[in-house]
């Protein structure tokens, strides 16, 4: 099987020769240790200029503000509602992430799982000129389908909410629920005035946020053995990639670089931390992995619309 | 399809005709709403005298107490080498558990399956005179795979340990690792001296045990979804089953009672906690759960050795 054929919104180059020789070499893995773990922002959807997740969250904010004026005293709500930058920057990212969990304190799975998927329905990417649930790279689609049709099982490795990724997954990417690995909100189990058991989302986080070692950890606590294959865009995947690249035997460490302004967005994400300067793609040739270049390598990034 | 054809090892009865309903059923029930949890020791194999599990700890243990009789000062390893049961109570089985689980401290998550799927191999039952591996229950094992010719995702979810479990359940039931629910050890993220990332187990809990009400959150936060079908055999089941009978539409919650001392074992499992009294088959009956008898419901137990 060529590239063209396996990988057609791919352009010929290095970049697709390295993940069609993985995809070849992966038939030789042991079938109970294909695993593959992909980033979600900015590695198999669009992350600019905001995270879905966080439309959705002001979305739901702005409905509830309207319902409820008392809901724009709280500042993180305030500078959110009003787009304040400063204020936001002010009031830090973990506090208004917590707030915005807030939100969904008290409701059970399934209702959130609902108004995640009516939320994206419909809901439309600020600049690109289609739905959010449209801004999934194809290039993207096209490895996931090859990697399932190599027995891979594909898991999604993301710092995004677990559940909010979970509500779509299937939908998107023909992933199921329990390959959801994300940011986890703990639930509350209760019997209610009926006696029957109950669990609604609280608005306490399981663990810390999924990003760098604790993506590695929890890949183990809830797939259970390390991946042969990763993909991601930003520091937060790092560590991921080099667990997928240290296993003995064939593996693919995939970077996605955003370099393309016309068709997506240009940014650069930094190598480790917010301290460290060097660019992700710098630290990706040190450590040899395959480096997606949006621009050069992706002959389409999203399917054309219906 | 009758029930002689999709469940041979099941008597005729009460108890087949409810599986089978079920099992006709959940064929209107929404692809991605289809999972059954199904617990593991004492509902998928035997758990009696011992668990499997306190079996290979034990054995580790004696292969250390060898190599080094220092081991043997510890108080919880003297007693659980001794045997000695009075001391253990005293202990309490929170303290021995904790000091089971710091022999394999510092142990890689491949290291610990191999050690697991070796003890396996070999290990016998101490009474029924045949391997471990084959203490499973055949009834059970049909009923998995009924119930996945149907499309629903079998999952396991056992008050063991997750890592143990998973180093068997594809071979024994054919469950990848990712569908393995279990009482969590700690991993510690950390580099080697040539600075590649590594991970260890430690000899802390992720959560509590998996047992009672935390099996339906840790249902929700690695699965996903509800289950539409439980099984298990004792007190720490019981918030799982009436976690899966509560929801809309069809549902299976299986209890397993262990009345059958000529073929396994004869034991009543209490309903709640420690404390309480009434034995779970009446709060099944209350409850209108199906209660499997394993000496009425069931042709055969064990598959015969070849």
């Amino acid at each position: 099987v060529t590239g063209e054929t396996l990988l057609p919104s791919w352009r010929q180059g290095v970049t697709r020769d390295a993940v069609v020789d993985f995809l070849d070499a992966v038939s030789s893995v042991p079938l109970p240790d294909r695993l593959a773990c992909l980033d979600n922002d900015g590695t198999l959807w669009c992350e600019r200029p905001t995270y879905v997740q966080l439309d959705f969250f002001v979305d739901e904010l702005r409905r509830r503000a309207a319902a409820d004026p008392g809901v724009g005293d709280v500042p993180e709500y305030a500078a959110l509602l009003a787009g304040d930058r400063a204020a936001l920057g002010e009031i830090g990212l973990e506090r208004v992430a917590l707030a915005l969990t807030a939100l969904f304190e008290g409701t059970g799975a399934v209702e959130f799982t609902r108004a995640v998927q009516e939320f994206l329905r419909d809901a439309r990417h600020p600049t690109l000129g289609r739905p959010h649930r449209t801004c999934v790279y194809l290039p993207m689609l096209e490895l996931v389908e090859a990697l399932r049709r190599r027995d891979v099982t594909v898991a999604i490795v993301t710092g995004g909410g677990t559940e909010f990724v979970r509500a779509v997954s299937r939908q998107l990417y023909g992933v199921p629920p329990e390959a959801v690995v994300g940011t986890l909100v703990d639930y509350d189990y209760a019997r209610d005035d009926r006696g029957r058991p109950t669990l609604r989302r609280t608005a306490r986080l399981a663990g810390g946020a999924n990003e760098g070692p604790v993506k590695v950890s929890n890949i183990q606590a809830q797939l259970g053995r390390r991946p042969v294959a990763a993909a991601g865009n930003s520091a937060g995947d790092r560590e991921m990639l080099e667990w997928a690249a240290a296993g003995d035997g064939p593996s693919l460490a995939l970077l996605v670089d955003h370099d393309d302004p016309e068709r997506e967005f240009a940014y650069a994400s930094r190598a480790a931390t917010l301290e460290e300067t060097e660019p992700v793609t710098d630290l990706a040739a040190r450590l040899g992995w395959t480096v997606v270049s949006m621009a050069r390598d992706w002959a389409t990034v999203f399917a054309p619309l219906a």
